[in-house]
């Protein structure tokens, strides 16, 4: 009888456990995912700026897996997991599962106060990406037509909150649009008088780089004038700004680029370990332990790397993860031992702007236009598709050369709150422990 | 003292009317769209098939506009005309005119059933589109997961209520989509067995092209798997298909591509004649009798050509149109006699599917693989912009080949009902007659 695997999830992780056991005799393959495509959230940046479209950056899981015959893809909502009947309770139906995987990755987390998401939206999804378009763009449109000064400089007044490679990110694609791009389309405003704050709670931004490499991009943020507030704690978000202790800054808008939570999939599962920010504590094999027919994989998993401390939250991790959960379950169909995950260490980049990044990789660290092109050159290789490499080189080399951005359009309002930040799957009012 | 000139859309009339009078002396001119780009609405009905994405057939009016330094626009939303003061009222602040510019468009229209949109989504705005788009994917992945054969018949009927170009394009595309492009994506339907209509009230469809290209393309669309319902109204549309007399079609997805009307503005303004759709009836040089500081442009005006009927929705009309009240506004300040106005036929094209169309042109009329070249040529060259040329050209060049279509992504729900349908202007509540 066929040994049928159940992947929910299809991020990096997820996806990879597919194509590791596609078309792999005896067995068959179920992916669950509440979204219809697999995004390259790396770029996702570049979807809230509108310098890429959605289509640029995403690609249906039916297409991705249409030539794994033995792959069903389903768009749906996964319950909860009954791992005594291993089976998995969803919106449809209930599918059963010989091996279960779970990729549903984090979302982001307000520190407790859930009700600052309205005000500051995250960068984890689709939707988010054009709501922070939508956002932004609204309020260049707003301060163009507004005759009230403290209104206006509120209107471009930007705070990102969270000094990690999407802050600044963010950060540094404002600045530049604003010093660049905008200045000629407003008769009302100055773009480039436009404010933008980086809010960091740690000693400095990028912590996970190398200090020389983070200051050298603390400078380059601040010649697109980005001012970086380090040791700055938010204290407070509301619709008009945020509050850092004794001070405050007023902004029409707020982007949240801090914390993250996991998916609270692992709370509801009976006897599963979940770390302080809701990652399941996974053993060597990725598998949970008790639960050799469960695995973890990508943003979700709390793996203990060599140096004792838990792997981030990266897509190279969650790509080899994925594919190692593949290679154990087909270990195990030949009835052989499961292999130990090590990460391969990838590195780790950061682009500030036009010619601008940070490149950390095994002992090198470089930063400029070579970093820059490093940067470019490993998005495009890692993009899903020919396609999307084609289409992604041709607008980056438009804009670069027109300093142009794609299409600031501001479509209707198509975002909603927490309950559609997951990635992936878990209908939330069900998502308790029995 | 320079003259003022306030625009009220920014379609193909009112684009064309700033760009006739961008950078002429002694003339301030002030646009206002509720939108904050130009749409290139003859495409439309590709971004609502996956074809296209919303940056690709759409751009800021901003950026459109940048090089008139005497243009302003505005993203904003218009409460009433006060004719008396010459004064534009809206949600932002009121602006004074010499010469008004209405160019607002047209909407659908249910026929005194407006309680039918929530059912049969129109073909408008960037917003719908997205909307059909959603619609249609969300009904094949319904269908992939529901184990109940009645519903999956009803999941996979689409109908399309109205047989004019728009009509006729949707239903080409989702039967070349259904037949070609899908097959292979799914494991527990056959989306070759998709079931497609297209109701339409009167004998038959593309009742402005000559019978016989109608046949010729009633034809095609058959090939596509297309049945074609003439002589068909329909009399009631639920969430479960269409009621047509005693007949009735089980369907999860209803399109709507049948009448319009026009944005009542025309409706909240005291003395000025209306025709039966709503629609700005004008005297020959596009103004409204009694009101020469009035003008009118594109679907919204009622212009009566020389064979006695009013010039039908084109948008070649509008262009043309917005050209001549320009140009008819630089004639007044020059004091010179204003110039009739008079369309020249550009003729009209629909294609069905790759390779086929049907044009008609003066005398001409053409169909099959030299139509549809045509109409790709015709339509790449009125496109907005020289980038928007190049990417839509390669997009539909790697679909040509690869028979595949763009990225046909779920993103969440972002359409919003009737308020949102009008393409520019005139907050509903505020726009009666006082």
């Amino acid at each position: 009888m066929k040994k049928r695997v159940v992947i929910i999830g299809g991020g990096f992780a997820g996806l990879n456990t597919a194509r590791v056991l596609g078309n792999k005799e005896d067995i068959e393959i179920t992916l669950i995912d509440r979204k219809n495509y697999h995004l390259f959230q790396p770029l996702l940046y570049q979807v809230a700026m509108a310098a890429l479209g959605e289509g640029d950056i995403a690609a249906p899981l039916r297409n991705m897996l249409a030539n794994y015959r033995n792959v069903t893809v389903f768009k749906g909502i996964v319950e909860h997991i009954d791992m005594e009947n291993k089976t998995v309770v969803t919106d449809f139906h209930n599918i059963p599962y010989d091996y279960l995987v779970l990729a549903c990755g984090v979302q982001h987390h307000y520190f407790g106060h859930n009700e600052w998401e309205e005000f500051a939206p995250g960068l984890k999804t689709l939707a988010q990406a054009k709501e922070i378009r939508r956002r932004v763009m609204e309020a260049y449109e707003r301060a163009e037509r507004t005759t009230d000064f403290v209104e206006r400089k509120k209107l471009l007044t930007f705070v990102i909150v969270g000094g990690g490679p999407t802050g600044v990110e963010l950060a540094g694609s404002i600045g530049e649009m604003s010093r660049y791009t905008l200045s000629k389309f407003y008769r009302n405003i100055d773009p480039k008088l436009t404010r933008i704050f980086i809010v960091e709670a740690a000693p400095r931004i990028l912590g996970s780089f190398s200090p020389d490499l983070a200051s050298k991009a603390t400078r380059s943020l601040e010649k697109l004038g980005v001012q970086v507030w380090t040791n700055s704690m938010v204290s407070e978000v509301d619709a008009d700004g945020v509050q850092i202790g004794n001070e405050r800054i007023e902004a029409a808008t707020v982007l949240w680029a801090a914390g993250v939570t996991a998916i609270e999939i692992g709370k509801t599962m009976e006897g599963v370990e979940t770390d302080r920010i809701g990652r399941i504590v996974v053993s060597e094999d990725l598998s949970i332990p008790g639960h050799p027919e469960i695995f973890v994989g990508g943003d979700l998993a709390h793996f203990v790397s060599e140096n004792g401390n838990p792997l981030p939250g990266l897509a190279p991790v969650a790509l080899q993860q994925g594919r190692a959960i593949g290679k154990n379950i087909l270990l195990d169909l030949k009835t052989k031992a499961r292999k130990v995950f090590r990460y391969r260490d990838k590195g780790q980049m950061a682009t500030i702007g036009k010619n601008k990044a940070i490149v950390e990789f095994g002992g090198l660290k470089f930063d400029g236009i070579f970093a820059w092109f490093t940067w470019l050159l490993v998005h495009i290789y890692f993009l899903t598709s020919f396609r999307h490499r084609v289409f992604v080189l041709l607008q980056w080399g438009w804009s670069y050369f027109t300093f142009s951005y794609g299409a600031r359009l501001i479509v209707n309002r198509e975002w909603r709150f927490y309950p559609d930040a997951d990635s992936c799957a878990l209908r939330k009012e069900k998502a308790k422990k029995e």
